[in-house]
C-alpha cells in the first residue's frame, strides 16, 4: 500500500470503530443522516452514539460520553452546535481517539469569532496528535472499507475516482450521478474549511492510493501554494488529476469566501499553478467528471493527433470545431490509409478527417473496420467515435427483415451488442484511447455494452472531444516531468 | 397565421399528400426508412410509392411513374442515385408539383461535378416555381400536421421549437433528447445544401409560425448575410432566436464544406451578425436546447440582475463563478430582503448572493417563502435555484419519522409535489425568471413537478446559469431594437 497505512488520512478513511456526536432519536436531525449512511454502507465495526439524554439511536447503545463507552474508538465524527465541537474534541483527544471528522459549521467562514474557535479546534487536534478533517464538512466515504460518514448513501459498487473536495456536495450529491455513468468513488474526502488537513494532504494521499486510478479535485482555494504544486507534481507522474476551480472570478471568489473561509486567488495564479504541477483544469462539475471518466477508462494517447469518425455531418463537424477551441489536434492519416477507408466507403462521404460515412453501407465497417484502419495508422494517436444504435431502431429492421418479431429483436439485440463489443475489442487491440459520443441516453443498451467494453460513452461530440484534448494534455504533462 | 400559408415552406411543411422515390420493398433502404416515418407519424393525407419494379411499398399501391398516380401530389421526396436526381424533378415540375425535399446527396459538397449537377435542381426548380429543399438534407418534421420524412420516429408531442439546421441529424437524432427534457420541436427543417431554401428563409418562416416560441439554428454557415441579419432582426423583435456556429474555427469550417458544401467564415464576422439580428449564439447542441429550454418556458427577464440560492455552498460558488464568466450580473437586494432572509436561515447561512443556507431549516422556506422574498425585491430580475429533493430519501425521512411504510411512502411523494407546486406558483405570480439545476436524472418525481409547473431544470448551476445569462442577452437586445 505505498505505507499510506501510516499517514493520518488513512486512519480516517479506514476507521475499525466510529464514535458519533450529534446522532438522536430524532431522524431527520444531521447526525443521525450521516450515522445511517455510516450503517447502511454496512460498515463491519462498532458504532457509538453518544448523546446527553437519548439511550438508544437507531438501535445501538448511546453512551453519555465517550469514558463511557470503555472500548477504543478509531474515528470521532462531530455533527454538533458550534461552541461544543472544542470540548468535545479535547475529550476524544484525552481518551487516545487519532482522528475527527468534525461536520459542525459556523467557524473560519463566519467570521472572526468562528476564527478563534476554529484555531482553538486545531490546537487541541495538535496537542492530542488527532487527524482532524473540517470543520464544515462532510466527511469520507470509502466504498470498499465500508465506510460513509455523508449526506447520501453510496449505492454502487467502487470505482477509481479518488476525490479532495472543498464542498461536501460534490462528493455526496453525486453519488447517484456517477453511479448512472457507471463510474464511481475510491475514496472521497470533503475536506470543508481545511483547518489542519488539507486539499494537498489529500492529493499526497490519493497519489499513493493503489484504488485510485485518477484524482478530482474541486477547489475554491489553495491555501499552501508550493506544498500543493510539489504533491500535484509527484502524484501527476502517477496518475491524472483534474481540478475544478471556481475562485478565480471575483463573483465566485467571494462566494467561495462565504462558503469555507476560502481566500482564491486570479485564473492566472492557478493556471500557472496547476501546470506546474501537471494538474488538467476542468470547466465545471459535468466536465471535471467526463475528464475523470475517459482518463480512468481509457490508456494515454502517445501525442495530440486524433481522428474523428461519424456518420454523420453536423456531430462531425461540431466535434472539428470543439477540438479547433480545446486544442485537440486532428491527424493527417497516410494516403494508404485514405486508400482502405475509400474502398469501403459510399460515394457521397468524405474521408479526410473527419471522416464522415455519411451513411453506413455495411454496419460492421463502422464500428470494426474501418476503426481498425483508422488506428492502425502511426500518424494517429486515438479516436472519437459518435454512435447512435438505439435499440427500437435496430429491433424494427431486423423484424421487417426477418418478418419474425421475437427472433427478430433477439437478433437485433444480439447485432448491437457484437458491433459493440467489436469496437471495444479494436480499441484495446490498438493501445490508443477511444471515446464515444451520443445523444441518446444512458439506458441504451449500445451506451451499456460499450462502457462494459471499457469505451466511455459521453453525452455529447463536443464533451468527447474535449475530454481527449485533456488526455493529451495530461499525457503531454507527464512526458514532459519525465 | 400571419399569411404563413402563402409561403413556399407553408407547402412544405403542410402537404396534403405526399410522393416517395427510394421507398421500396428493401425495409432498410433509405427511402424506404423515411417513408415510414411519415406512415408512422400518422400522416392523414394519401403516399404514393414511386417505383420502377416494385408494385406495393409499406401496403401502398407503388407506381412506375408521377403521372401513373392520377391524383394531385402537393410534395416530392426524392431519395435517388444523385445521377436520377434532376430528371425526377423535372416530372415534377411537370405534373404540378409544388415542393420538393430531395433527400439525395453527392452534390455541391462533392466537388464541380456535383455543382453542375445542383445548379441543373435549381434552374428545374425556378422553372416550375417548385419550393426545393435541399439537397443533402432530411426533410422536415410537423407534429401537428403529422408530418415527418425524417431518419427516426417522432414519438413525442409538439413542443415550441422551431429550428432550421444544416445537419439533418441535428434535428432527427434529438427526437429522443428532447422528449428526455419534456421539450420538442413545433417544426423542424434540416436545410442541407440550402440549394434554393436556405436558413435565411426558414428563419422567416419560423419568426411568423405562431407555433413556435423560440427558434433554434444550427449552422456551419450563412449564405445570405444581409438577407439573414434583416430577417433575423425582424423575427427576433416577436421571438428568441438560439443560434450554434460551428464555422468559426479552422477545423470547424472544412469539416462545414466536406458537410454541405459551406463556405464558413470568422467567429468575428458571426458574432457581429448575430448581434445585428438579436441572435442568441450557443457554443454546443446541449446549450443550444438549453437555451431554447428556458427562453421557451419562461417569461424575460428585465434586466441582468439575478440571485443564487442554495443549501450547498459548492454548487452556489460554481453557479456564481459560472455567472461571472459568462456575463450573468449577480443582484445586490435591499437591506430589508437581506433581513427578511435572514430571519428564516441557520447562523451558518450567508445571505449575500449567493443565497446560502447550508441547510433548511425548513425546507417550505427553501421552495416558497424565500423564494418568494427574493422575487419581491425590485433588484432582482430572476432567479435561480439549485434542487435536490430525491423520492429515495424523502421516502425514507418520512416512513422513519411517521413509522409508516405506506403512509409515509405517500405523504413524501405528496410533499415533494406540494414543493414543487409552491415554487412553480411563487415564480409564476412574480413575472420574472425562474431557472432550477440539480445533478439528479430527470426521472426523478421533483424534476417532473418542477417541469410540469413550468420551471425549466438544467443539469448543472453552470448551464442553469448560463441559460439565465443567455434569456438576459436577448432581453437586451429586443429591448435595443424596440
Amino acid at each position: 500500500m505505498n505505507g499510506i497505512e501510516n499517514s493520518g488520512l488513512y486512519s480516517l478513511t479506514h476507521p475499525r470503530s466510529v464514535a458519533f456526536w450529534g446522532a438522536s432519536t430524532n431522524p431527520t436531525a444531521m447526525g443521525s443522516v450521516l450515522m445511517s449512511s455510516l450503517l447502511a454502507m454496512g460498515f463491519q465495526g462498532p458504532v457509538y452514539p453518544i448523546h446527553p439524554r437519548d439511550r438508544e439511536v437507531k438501535g445501538r447503545p448511546a453512551f453519555k460520553c465517550l469514558s463511557d463507552v470503555g472500548a477504543p474508538v478509531d474515528l470521532a465524527v462531530l455533527v454538533l452546535p458550534t461552541q461544543l465541537a472544542p470540548d468535545v474534541l479535547d475529550e476524544c483527544g484525552r481518551n487516545g481517539v487519532k482522528a475527527a471528522i468534525v461536520v459542525t459549521a459556523g467557524f473560519a467562514e463566519k467570521g472572526d469569532e468562528g476564527r478563534r474557535l476554529q484555531e482553538r479546534m486545531v490546537a487541541i487536534a495538535r496537542k492530542y496528535g488527532i487527524t482532524m478533517l473540517g470543520p464544515n464538512c462532510l466527511g469520507v466515504v470509502n466504498p470498499d472499507a465500508k465506510v460513509n460518514t455523508m449526506f447520501m448513501q453510496y449505492e454502487t459498487s467502487a470505482g477509481f475516482i479518488g476525490m479532495a473536495s472543498q464542498s461536501g456536495s460534490f462528493v455526496t450529491q453525486m453519488f447517484d450521478y456517477l453511479q448512472e455513468r457507471d463510474l464511481g468513488f475510491s475514496q472521497a474526502i470533503s475536506v470543508g474549511n481545511e483547518a489542519l488537513t488539507d486539499v494537498a494532504d489529500c492529493l499526497e494521499y490519493l497519489g499513493n492510493c493503489p484504488k485510485t486510478k485518477v484524482i478530482a479535485l474541486y477547489l475554491e482555494t489553495v491555501r499552501r501554494g508550493r506544498d500543493f504544486v510539489r504533491v500535484a507534481r509527484e502524484a501527476s507522474q502517477k496518475k491524472p488529476i483534474v481540478a475544478y476551480y471556481v475562485g478565480g472570478t471575483r463573483a465566485g471568489g467571494s462566494a467561495a469566501f462565504s462558503h469555507t473561509g476560502a481566500m482564491a486567488g486570479s485564473d492566472e495564479l492557478y493556471d500557472g499553478m496547476f501546470r506546474q504541477g501537471g494538474v488538467i483544469r476542468a470547466c465545471s462539475v459535468e466536465e471535471m467528471f467526463d475528464f475523470c471518466h475517459v482518463l480512468g477508462r481509457q490508456p494515454l494517447p502517445q501525442g495530440n493527433r486524433f481522428v474523428i469518425l461519424t456518420h454523420s455531418g453536423g456531430p462531425g463537424a461540431a466535434a472539428a470545431d470543439a477540438a479547433d477551441r480545446c486544442g485537440m489536434g486532428l491527424a493527417q492519416m497516410s494516403r494508404e490509409t485514405l486508400g482502405r477507408i475509400e474502398a469501403l466507403v459510399p460515394h457521397t462521404a468524405s474521408v479526410g478527417n473527419p471522416v464522415d460515412l455519411t451513411f453506413n453501407r455495411t454496419p460492421a465497417d463502422y464500428m470494426q473496420t474501418i476503426p481498425e484502419i483508422i488506428l492502425s495508422d502511426d500518424a494517429v494517436d486515438g479516436l472519437f467515435i459518435y454512435v447512435i444504435l438505439p435499440q427500437s431502431r435496430a429491433r424494427k429492421s431486423f423484424i421487417e427483415i426477418t418478418g419474425d418479431p421475437q427472433g427478430g429483436a433477439a437478433m437485433a439485440d444480439q447485432f448491437v451488442e457484437g458491433q459493440c463489443q467489436a469496437l471495444a475489442r479494436v480499441a484495446a487491440a490498438s493501445g490508443k484511447p477511444v471515446v464515444a459520443a451520443t445523444f441518446c441516453g444512458r439506458s441504451e443498451p449500445f451506451v451499456q455494452h460499450l462502457e462494459a467494453g471499457g469505451i466511455p460513452v459521453l453525452p455529447s461530440p463536443e464533451r468527447a472531444v474535449r475530454a481527449l484534448a485533456a488526455a493529451a494534455r495530461y499525457a503531454a504533462a507527464k512526458r514532459g516531468f519525465a
